[in-house]
């Protein structure tokens, strides 16, 4: 899935970069739990690709992308190296990797809620579908590392809504054929920016009224 | 899938009540866990279409029914309101909410055995999709909520197994021709009869023999 | 999926050998765990059918093979019967068992990889879902049982490792034509033989450097 407009190699930089550090958050956590490298490998490679797989399966879209062009998988095996050699290291710079982390949501709600609607979904499920591309592969990770869900957390800062906000924005533009560089890039760019704020002032999602 | 003979309007309203109680009890178990709105949307979402939906990955018949039909997502994202608003108060109504549920598990198993058969799966096959279709959904939302799935706890009253049962009976009555709207509606009746005595008798499954 | 110049019959033994002892793995393990009769059958089914029925549906061939021929989802039922008779004896001949579960992982992951290949994947995608074939049905034994995948665990001996390298042995076979009915079964007996090498002399994978 390319983007309209967008410069096909700024897009596979930025999708590879998105996939790299939700491949190291993987890994990370993994390390933290103690799992041996294949814990780690898989971990990585779960949290990287498990969203868009998850997508392609669902769209009926096999094999997934993921599994059509190899660079897609050799990511997460580097990520899996860098966090065997030193995950302490890495733990020091988990606030520039956050902002990235903020970047690849953004870009895989966008990606995956187009990809979507181009198959011809309703624009319902092609919302679920792009916030299942930008955060399924962190709730499988969550859950194969016995914890919950990180994004189901009450005190967890604001992620699946900010996803959730910019497929609704791609679900609206796509039928007035309005999703062009310039509207993508302003989605992505919302996206990231509300991630980044919740970060930072510590937003939190609504829970049930007792 | 439409049931042989059923009124469509009639199997259309049973349908989206089983979506619905199914739903709730995804978004109820999320708010007795204290999640946020996100995981009680997402319990919600997987407990009502996790089961159909496996069930159609499954067979290759992609996108899944519920992605096709937008209601069957604007139906979970109601119960994900309505629990917001109040779960205590829905606590209050779980009894009659049970015994849709049992409808719900009664319908799902018979419509996702028979539509597995229409896909030319086997008698044994067929029967575990009618069963995944009723029943996978609450063993995602168990899951994703780090419990033990509900239907394999030793203390639990009778669920998959009624599904099992009424599976079986629509394989047995398929190749037969035998699958009408009468037969149809029987079998509906026993799976949900039997579950309704289990939960008042409090039935339970063998386990092991140490 | 056949492999090259073997014996169809001798392979479809050794295949329903394999899905046996892992069914036998699931259930004693639902058994321990003292979930009742539907946790035992489920734990069997998926683990032993649960890393072909994942490679089959990422490859888009579905339904799984798995679900077109009775006899596989038979014999994870035989091993639900056998261990509700008595799974106390069962036990007794883990050790045995586990030479069994050697055999199942390395036949699983020569015939996982092939199929990939054959299906057109790179070598990358091939090998992991050769290795998907042989422990995927474990890690989701094991994540539905509510424990930490015993393959990511620190403590565990080598399983995934000896299936990644006999599914490398498959991919740098495969292009050279040099994947034949003697080629594949030192591939297999290789891996059968580090895997119970590590269980003999407790070889452990390697963690993250802290």
């Amino acid at each position: 899935m390319t983007l309209p407009g967008l410069d096909p190699t700024l897009e596979r930089v930025l999708d590879l970069a998105g996939v790299l550090v939700f491949a190291l958050s993987g890994a990370q956590l993994a390390a933290q739990k103690r799992f041996d490298i294949v814990g780690i490998a898989a971990l990585a490679i779960v949290t990287a690709l498990g969203g868009g797989i998850t997508r392609d399966v669902l769209l009926g879209d096999t094999p997934p992308a993921a599994f059509r062009d190899q660079t897609y998988l050799i990511v997460p095996l580097i990520a899996t190296v860098l966090v065997l050699g030193g995950h302490r290291a890495l733990e020091r710079i988990s606030r520039p990797v956050l902002v990235f982390d903020a970047l690849g949501l953004a870009l895989f709600c966008v990606v995956g809620t187009a990809k979507a609607l181009d198959h011809g979904l309703g624009a319902v499920p092609a919302a679920l579908l792009g916030v299942i591309t930008a955060v399924g592969g962190g709730v499988i990770r969550d859950t194969l590392a016995r914890d919950v869900p990180a994004i189901f957390r009450p005190d967890s800062t604001l992620y699946a809504i900010p996803a959730a906000l910019g497929a609704t924005a791609v679900v609206v533009l796509w039928p007035q054929d309005a999703l062009d560089a310039v509207t993508a890039a302003i989605v992505v760019a919302a996206v990231f920016g509300i991630r980044v704020l919740a970060l930072r002032f510590r937003w939190r999602a609504p829970t049930a009224r007792s």
